[in-house]
């Protein structure tokens, strides 16, 4: 423990960014260190709750217990922790002064440090989940569920490598994150509803609650039951790391969704591309020295933020390393996870909040779906003269485009002027001539598929029951 | 592209270990270059099985196409890459050599290369995982579930910090391991199932099988489910990355259970320690220069491939992020997914191999366990004094302690000896009293436990249906 | 920018440990944000002093412009930043609140934003590394060179992969960090002088300073001389990445440094080998549960940080990279590196604090020594049989080692029976014989080589002329 | 110890790319296994003629042991490892077979394993980057400075977040790698030849050597001279990490340069923007399926491969902690070195051939350059009225800008109708007039700067005198 300053500090003394530049106020309750503090003693009190039930402490304790919850500050446990150097005795100290006498020895009876903090850490993460970070993860899919329906049949052509491909529609575009953004909310929703609880003492195997206790399983069941969580099948002094490690997994994977997004969208915000642009204030400034411009900073943000975070998994798998019945290796590093969860959220509002107002420049999409579009037939092209026989079309288109790009002409009228292609292209149904002659009709099904990807995931996100944002 | 080297070469003149020090015989068929060439094939075959049954290649081509199958070899696909520079249009031109000029057209019709290469790719990893990686996940599971059984009841002392801290049982330390790494089982398998295919042409909008099908999507299911695949809901040219990324993080996180095994192991194999040791051959060199060393060389590798194949995460999570319909950043890098694969099988088989064969050296784990046994009890002691109205026995017992330490009067004594106690130790039943003086008995219920676990995942992994290594 | 709280907020309510919990006070003058806008504003006022110099703006400015600089805080930045979300232009909006109107039109002249951050940067890491942080490795180096002088001849048994191997002394052990953290102090010194500041406005070409002034990159170097920084030699937007990842390497880099003796610390500090400890508080609880325990919280918390802190590299990698004359996806995350000084600086100052007070435990140093011990002269006999001419040693002695095993009588007997080894061993002198004999002899030159490398570091050191910490 | 395959196997059995896609045959006789093996051998040898010279073996063994170096093949060593289970006494094992009896016992004298394996692998990485690695990318350097040179005049817009900024040339651009580069020249050369050996025995402490040697560390220097090594100040049974930790580090931050560079250029390649390409051969396909196309693909396997190595900087970082005189958990691990080099030397040589052949297209970037260059002006615009006097000329220009937008009237025109501007612009010089007209003279000293960058290094370069590649 580091600091003993004054509890009153100014935010610009901070060292770290996430408190004076990206605080979460949404966050508050669950993830700073006054929460946790407020976590410990929820389950303390869930213990001696427990003990009560089971006789081993008088009922009427428990209400005294109950009462004394709202008195303990971080503040006067980091000053008893200083004395006494160990962060959950010093949690027991606080707590016994604010009960009676005969409560006193019924504080944390049969636990271990790590029952507490590791239920604590569970219930934390969850409700911080539930709460904020699900509902914030399902806003932003609502959002792109409207953009997709919008957008479904605005023509844009498709890139890979960069390079002009074939048609999509940018409604289909979006769907792909729709798609990519669903199923990480299953993922996060479910990694998170796996965090386990335990209170199997210091060790794992109920040595001290069984001294007390017949059942000490049934005891935990009981307990953790109280808080809504399920204990580990089976613990150490701590509970086995995998729930956590696939519930950062999940955080850091979808991460990963909206840092792509952003990649995109910056690119198609290029000055040469101009297919979106971020939102911008009236009275935003875009450089400090060059007013004209227009840049993407939130998206720039949001990548930024990926690459802040996203490296931290390896602490995370790292910390999945524990000797024997464990080593406090894991300590101060997991104190860095709800920083993960924080500026996770709030990259996912940052995406939502300029995702609503997205400016999309339908006429520069068909401007530069225009520059390329002579090319595109090249490949229906290649696939129909291949369906009506012709023996080697992909090289036979080959050759023809590169005539097109050596003579200047037009693809689509070199393909008709080809003594060799004509015998296949008198087969052509007038369905199929028309993509050849049109390559804007060379989009397959984009605009359905968007719209069927934007109707399963409405319906899907309805059916999880999260509360919105 | 770069070797162009003789088709044979000699083993020792490659740069990666994976293939000359840990190459692994049983994945060849699924994870080698050439087993890919062999799968891209099988994809391209599904295909025009599929455009037969659609009636948009004649039936009797399936039959001469099943049978250039044979006949592909990586070698000779190279050869045509190195001409043309570009790999599936390589394998095209090979696979329309070895079948009749009818056929020619339709290979490859409709599709985009990452149609072939994703596909395959799904397959390679679902029957590398099903075939092999699986079977030896259970294998070892098999193995630490009979080695926990064995040692249910071998008392040991359980350490945290390094330090002794309260009893458990050695069959309990490993029934640890055995709901971790029964839990990977269950994400390995699950996350394999989940790898899905595509066959939605060049952007992922199905441009070019629209052309001639009424139901591209119909048409890729079917042509998928020949595979025993799935389509991805909805795709670029690529597949979501996200299904491959879980099934990575499975691998990884799987990778890190056997880490933290292999250095529980190789700390209780420490010389002062001695509790376990790595079975040693009998021609076997423990050091070049101290031939009395037995080091533990096994748990060191599986550790250090580890510290090799974790960080790889991190160019999975780059992996996610591909521009618009795809850039091609990705197609180096998921090249070395096998690599992962391999190394981490032949880590659970070594770590199989040794764990069968395990010296457990229960008269050392007794010897360590008294060492400090007698300050063990000052736990108890401390609940039962609360348990029976203490109103300070966290402190109190802490003097004690000291007052052992600084005396060298074992603390089993000190505490009868204490009158402020008297009064509650009194109180104490019979099996309290037991406890306290012989530390041996306050292992909780390590051994059920431990006897549980085995038998729940005896059953699970029974009824996953896998087969065995 | 996340946060509006009121300037005053209670440390408990943070997201991050950083602050709340390992605040480092010295470094609040270089590296909290208050700090970064203290520097920016230190660049400005270079800035607006050249100017003055080069005659384009009035001389008696400079004056007022010095003055001003008290008066800027944060908060009132980060209002106005509020306001028109650029966080350089309302720096300079704020200062122009405090100059006169002659002075406003030359705050920023010719800069852009990020001439003043990428500049700023440069100093805030120069400063803390020169005034604290090197400061504080220099003290920690001091301690180790006084911790093995004293420890030089202390007996110590090697250990390799855990296993007991061959003599040395403790002070030899610790004469290993020494030379490697001497290393490092000479490299985290060398990169943090690399530091480079730019000049060169908003996309490195000197445009907009070229308008006023006909050698701007004289003016540059003018300019940044002020600071006592130089310029890269060209830039962008930004400095060249390169010195500044060098720089957090250089940091990283010397985390592992103390992160591999806090592990083998908390290894010697094992129950079973108990050869040092940390010092412990006379009011310090060992543990919640368990009053006896000694952990060793203050190495497992440096393993923790390392382990928290180190994979941040993959963050610096990843700003190397940025799109042509730069994007913004470097910008949150290098906001981060701050924290990154402070928790290393941290944590190499309670390293210090401990092994300052590390208790070292002679007799059990020499109890485990002696538990092999016998075995040890394997590898000297080894040598003196080749030497005097066994044709294969290594063989003959490692079957002898394996009869010691198996029979139980020590090597040390077992080699002055045997017949073969008879007429060798004549040969040895008397040196020779004695090692034989008694393997604590066999310590090489452990002792000189302590010595010899902590008078070289002493020097060394002495030579850096850098103040104590 | 994995594969015994037949010593011949096709090259396509193979599971890593990097040994059947992308071999580098310039690199075979440093980075092979085979190459491991004569380095040993090379090491054991200068033991051997070390020993001769301190009179400990008779002078004419020297020859002898120098002939069997040719014999000695790493398939005989591994057979030899198969049964006995240590590989370097496999190696001692088979070296003895190629000498005489009276040679035999001299073989490996006082030596350990790692002795005898860090001494190489410092061996094989210095040749490795002195012999191909460095000339390579002093090649690439070179190339870079021509391409620099011919379009140092060439005119670019400036991009910052993607957006177009200010003029700059595309010479200049290529000169910020010229000098990111060169930088990392010097880097890679610096660490390389830190590069340390070792010679002091399984703990480091000479326990070995000096029980023949007076003085065992001249001897480690004179046997480390004749290999042109230093040894480590001080090492235990392996050698400090921090040399080759310094060495990776500097291969992996320049792998981040050529990664940018790729980046830069696949963007530059966009469909879109046009102003360059890659090479195109004449047989080559662009697409599967889309035949028109023209993808960056060997920029985007120069990412990928980055994406690939660069998260193995995590593995070296881990592999500094090693416990107490070394675990060797660093084992498997480092025997993927070779492979970041063979790698990283492939990508420079890809990144140096399609460099010198870039189609670089003038029109497309003056043609992107005019998009917007009428905004241009308003930096030097806000700049000079500042300079003249303006007390709010950033908020002035911005309002113009956005009237020049909002009206779709040039700025440029905008400026001089503006009767507030017109006192100021009274006072601008002819060039500056000419600047606000003509955006395109507002390119700084962009080419200058590009020429004075390619002279530095072209004369720092000859400075190394490293042989070409």
């Amino acid at each position: 423990m580091g600091s003993v300053k004054d509890s009153q500090m100014d935010e610009f003394d901070l060292f770290s960014p996430t408190d004076f530049r990206y605080y979460e106020k949404d966050l508050k309750e669950y993830l700073t260190e006054e929460a946790f503090t407020h976590y410990k003693v929820k389950v303390e009190v869930a213990l001696v709750k427990t003990l009560a039930e089971y006789g081993i402490c008088p009922k009427d304790i428990v209400k005294v217990v109950d009462l004394a919850i709202d008195k303990i500050s971080s503040k006067e446990v980091y000053k008893e922790e200083k004395r006494i150097k160990h962060d959950i005795r010093a949690l027991i100290n606080v707590m016994k002064k604010y009960v009676g006498a005969e409560a006193k020895p019924y504080i944390h009876t049969t636990a271990t440090s790590f029952d507490v903090i590791d239920t604590a850490r569970a219930l934390m993460y969850r409700d911080a989940t539930s709460e904020v970070v699900l509902p914030n993860m399902i806003d932003l899919e609502k959002t792109w569920i409207e953009l997709a329906g919008r957008e479904k049949d605005t023509i844009q052509i498709g890139r890979t490598h960069g390079q002009h491909a074939e048609p999509i529609t940018f409604g289909f575009a979006i769907a792909q994150y729709i798609e990519r953004w669903g199923n990480r909310i299953l993922k996060v929703k479910e990694s998170a509803e796996n965090l386990v609880g335990k209170f199997s003492g210091a060790v794992g195997a109920y040595n001290a609650s069984s001294l007390l206790i017949e059942n000490p399983e049934e005891f935990e069941e009981k307990l953790l039951a109280k808080l809504g969580l399920k204990p580990g099948r089976i613990s150490t002094q701590i509970v086995p790391p995998e729930p956590t490690v696939d519930f950062i997994h999940s955080i850091v994977s979808s991460f990963g969704v909206i840092a792509n997004y952003a990649d995109d969208m910056r690119h198609l915000q290029r000055t040469e591309i101009s297919e979106v642009g971020e939102p911008f204030g009236k009275e935003q400034v875009g450089s400090s020295t060059m007013p004209q411009k227009r840049n993407p900073i939130n998206f720039e943000n949001v990548k930024s933020a990926w690459k802040e975070f996203m490296p931290r998994m390896i602490t995370t798998y790292m910390d999945q390393i524990s000797e024997h019945q464990r080593d406090l290796t894991n300590s101060l590093s997991q104190r860095y996870i709800p920083e993960l969860l924080v500026m996770f959220s709030s990259s996912v509002k940052r995406i939502n909040s300029i995702s609503k107002r997205l400016k999309v420049d339908k006429r520069n999409m068909k401007r530069n779906f225009k520059l390329n579009a002579d090319k595109i037939v090249a490949e229906p092209l290649q696939i129909l003269l291949s369906f009506y026989g012709h023996p080697n079309a992909h090289e036979k288109v080959r050759q023809l485009t590169i005539k097109s790009y050596e003579t200047g002409k037009p693809l689509t009228e070199i393909i008709f002027e080809d003594k060799e292609i004509e015998p296949y292209s008198n087969k052509f149904t007038e369905d199929q001539l028309g993509i050849i002659s049109n390559p804007e009709k060379y989009q397959g099904i984009a605009s359905q598929k968007a719209e069927k990807n934007c109707d399963y995931w409405k319906k899907r996100i309805n059916d999880l029951g999260v509360q919105n944002g």
